[in-house]
């Protein structure tokens, strides 16, 4: 096992009906700024429930976060709480209003420009305006970690960053509120969910039992409900599992004391940045074909994936390893993701432009050993055309 | 899944050598109370370790927390706090002067009577000094949790209170401290992590399925580790499993949005209380006599427990569950650790002073369905003698 730090001081709230408790959660006093994205908090009636319950308090609203959410957009809130003097964030939505959220709770607190906390991947936030949050949408666990990638659409980049002072000070995970969900979102979150938990699991051995029956148990989890949960959307128990399964797959406990690998989100930022791919549809054409490309590096972990997460137990190394990755890119399918960049209309053509990019953001050294170069890189782009 | 609201704001700080990052955890401008056992932090050199990192700071020192801590001493520690005006303070130990700790960081920052934290179970508590922990001796988990039993001796009272002010700051885990335990005080902290991961999953089901793969996570790295590590007490990859399965055994995750049972605990207290085993001691005597007692309330979960953690596939629900105690005991057997109170010399005749006790301290309606009365709890006793 690797030595670690782990801190994480985000309060859960779980179960339906939490968001009444609101009140108790948020400061009497609090100014507030409600962030929502599109229209879906308000037609599923969680903002209506949320200034409810949040009684007589002075509250702005800010809306129109959009997925991948843009610098351009954020800039604007952050003016919001400036000139409202805010002293309180709500983010209601998925992982793309928390990431914004914590964009301009950090930002809100600083006189640079914004775009600094982006550069400096937020080593230079020394505070935060506090917030909470209400998940609508369980993918990317942003709800219980203090990560965030921002993208800058005149610059076609799509940065993080991450600073403890931008943990949630609670989140309220209430299952109900993904009843409604399209299933291209559901399914966007299960991939995502798993693709994190791989990222940190599918490395090399460290020794770290702990870390492993954790992750393991998140993967079995996804496998078990995944499927089960686009046809029974209504289910509570599918999606209470789905939900805390998501918050924990990113919330720095199973990646604690371990390798972590990370690549295929870095390419498929880029993806998401050059051709506006939902973030999870590139995790599902990259990570079999980077699994693929990197088996020798990744083998004791991919035969231990196979036979505990895909009960494959015969054949030789090689051919367990290809059945564990092609059960990969089954499951993948099973949720109605295409696993396939020539399927959104992506040829060869556009691997330069890709590399040319993660060059420019000096993606070039990627994953555990650090080895993942632009040759690599190329290789799995090549792959997954 | 059961609602719940999970919070542990506790930093942890894992790994060989980590006593040196105490000068950046501690405030620099602390007055501190290091707090400590017997003399094994003396003598393995972690106590000069830590006042070393602790540079300049203002240090006194409080010795002498004993195994199931006592009141009577911890409330002279509070008197040195509050004369020293002291600010922060640092447990060196185990579960017992952690333990320790959290009652005296609780009744420094109060001016009635200091047994009313425990009379109260802790709701009373408002403040508390901010305190660290450097854990010596893997168990309880009290290093990443805000619980604290504490044992009076003139009214052979053994209580516990919770609090969210006494949470660790943080908790320095650094598995080579336990390289010298002896081998009673791993096997103790082996069984006491693995009943505590018993009492939060071997219950009845509520579909809380991450919450399950990570309760047998942890039981199955303890069974996998818990023999090895008696034999091996200084193989690094063994203490850290031990070390991190024994803190997540008790942080609360595991137990959130599941029912609990805690029956076998609330028994043991008063057989420490009366009679001085070891808290670990009486757990691996009553928690497979629990078991076997309860076997019609818990059936479901113990036909999981056989097939899951112990390959249990095969013979009727009875033999499986039949065989499933037998291994846990044969686990417990394992480690050297007694599973008959008679083999401490404590026979029938004991029965009636510790249903007393429980009667007195009102554990009338224990476990997950509340249903453990005096009988049940008499019929536990008898079949453990």
């Amino acid at each position: 096992m690797q030595n670690f730090d782990f801190y994480n001081p985000t309060r859960i709230v779980f179960g339906k009906g939490k968001v009444a408790e609101l009140d108790k959660l948020v400061p009497a006093n609090a100014r507030v700024l409600v962030l929502i994205g599109g229209q879906s908090a308000r037609h599923n009636g969680t903002l209506d429930e949320a200034l409810s319950a949040l009684g007589e308090r002075y509250v702005e609203l800010f809306e129109g976060i959009e997925p991948n959410p843009r610098y351009e957009t954020l800039v604007k809130a952050v003016a919001q709480v400036k000139k409202g003097k805010l002293d309180f964030l709500l983010a209601i939505g998925g992982g793309s209003v928390i990431d914004g959220t914590k964009f301009v709770a950090a930002a809100a607190c600083q006189d640079n420009d914004a775009w600094e906390i982006l550069l400096t991947r937020g080593s230079d936030v020394k505070e935060a305006v506090p917030y909470g949050t209400i998940l609508t949408l369980p993918a990317t666990g942003s709800e219980m970690n203090d990560g965030s990638v921002i993208t800058r659409e005149e610059e076609k980049a799509k940065l993080h960053f991450s600073s403890e002072h931008v943990f949630p000070r609670f989140s309220i995970l209430d299952p109900t509120k993904s009843y409604t969900l399209p299933k291209r979102q559901l399914a966007n979150g299960v991939v995502d969910a798993f693709t994190h938990t791989v990222e940190q699991y599918l490395t090399y051995p460290v020794g770290a039992m702990v870390q492993d029956r954790f992750a393991e148990g998140l993967l079995s989890t996804l496998v078990e409900i995944g499927p089960k949960l686009l046809q029974n959307p209504r289910d509570y128990e599918l999606q209470a599992n789905f939900m805390w399964s998501a918050s924990l797959a990113l919330n720095g406990l199973i990646g604690a004391g371990v390798p972590q690998d990370w690549a295929t989100h870095m390419i498929g930022h880029e993806i998401t940045a050059l051709y506006g791919l939902d973030h999870a549809q590139t995790l599902a054409v990259i990570l079999p074909n980077m699994l693929s490309v990197r088996r020798d590096s990744k083998r004791e972990k991919l035969l231990q994936y196979a036979e505990r997460i895909w009960n494959i137990e015969s054949g030789t190394e090689e051919e367990r390893i290809e059945a564990a990755i092609r059960k990969t890119r089954e499951f993948f399918e099973s949720l109605g993701m295409k696993t396939r960049l020539s399927e959104y209309q992506i040829g060869a053509d556009a691997i330069a432009g890709l590399i040319n990019k993660l060059e420019s953001h000096h993606m070039v050294t990627l994953g555990e050993h650090r080895d993942v170069d632009l040759q690599v890189s190329r290789k799995v782009l090549e792959a997954s055309i």
